[in-house]
């Protein structure tokens, strides 16, 4: 009886994405009834070409517009590195970075019982023939630093085991900037534990 | 080059709205990727609607579905009071406190001639025509507790005085440098109710 129902649902549709809560969502929502309509269609129109343009790349598993992805079809970068990371966020965060110029593989989320994801949820199968088929020095496992991504990367350095291929896992320690004040325990305990000789 | 044009043009678009930066937008578009092609074809849906069925109501100016809007043709509510607030997020803010029971008036901004609005750009001149048409006690000004709000309800007071109405202003219950689009119900409602006779 208060808004129109296309305000409302439009405040509903926003409050089913993460981190929007009510009041972001009416916000938003009557920031876009004051906006152009070109800014409104615009994004009307990416949201409904999202999924029908995505593809994902039979090679990493990352989505992209093709398969294989320019990173799996760019010959300057280095087969023999293979990142494991476990969803095409995660890899973008990484490319953002600059610093690895090697390959990726998109595992689809972390090992998780309680929510059903088992090895067979994840695309650790696919892992295990890439590294199998050769070629490959190093497998660095780049799930994230959480109950979840730790249980997948041990998971995964047991079964490559036998393939006799390097397994590394990304450092833990005190993020760039960060204050040691502020940091959690588990932080800054893993972040002297992994300390490194100074200066060298 | 790394991600797909259709992703990138998603980030985009929601890095337009206000509150979204580059790592927000880039999380709801792995979101929405990964998410039902439901979810995200109702928000795409909902958004393409959103202008085109909401109409503005040609009694309070405010946004809804049909037009008079369901306050203007609510009878139980009091013809006597009129509530001028800025925009229909506040008018929705105070809705929601449901310490009022009079009508609206939607002014579609406030008086800012820095970004170009002036009198003319507000819907001023209609409300003077609502309160000299008769039937108006009290013209409560409810445009935001800051600078620009604190102005228009200042010059709406003296554009009223000649027709003889009694103006109040919102109570400051409201914190200095608020929003009433952010504010709590309980606070929107202890500040209308403690509203006080303007300019004097």
């Amino acid at each position: 009886m208060r808004g129109s129902p296309a305000i409302d649902r439009v405040i509903a549709s926003l409050k089913r994405l993460p981190g929007i809560g009510d009041k972001s969502a009416s916000r938003l929502a009557f920031f876009l009834l004051g906006a152009p309509d070109s800014l409104v269609a615009d994004l009307a129109d990416a949201l409904s070409r999202l999924k029908q343009e995505t593809v994902m790349c039979a090679d990493c598993f990352n989505l992209g517009d093709r398969t294989p992805c320019p990173i799996c079809s760019d010959d300057r970068r280095d087969d023999s590195l293979l990142c494991v990371v476990e969803e095409p966020a995660d890899l973008s965060a990484i490319e953002k970075s600059g610093s690895f110029k090697g390959r990726y593989h998109v595992l689809g989320g972390t090992l998780s019982p309680i929510d059903g994801m088992g090895p067979g949820e994840l695309r650790i199968g696919e892992l295990e023939r890439r590294v199998r088929s050769g070629g490959i020095r190093e497998v660095i496992l780049a799930t994230n630093p959480n109950a979840e991504g730790d249980a997948t990367a041990h998971y995964i350095g047991d079964r490559l085991r036998p393939a006799g291929v390097l397994v590394s896992r990304i450092a833990y320690g005190m993020p760039l900037g960060g204050d040691l004040e502020y940091a959690d325990h588990v932080t800054v305990g893993r972040s002297l534990e992994n300390r490194r000789k100074f200066s060298d």
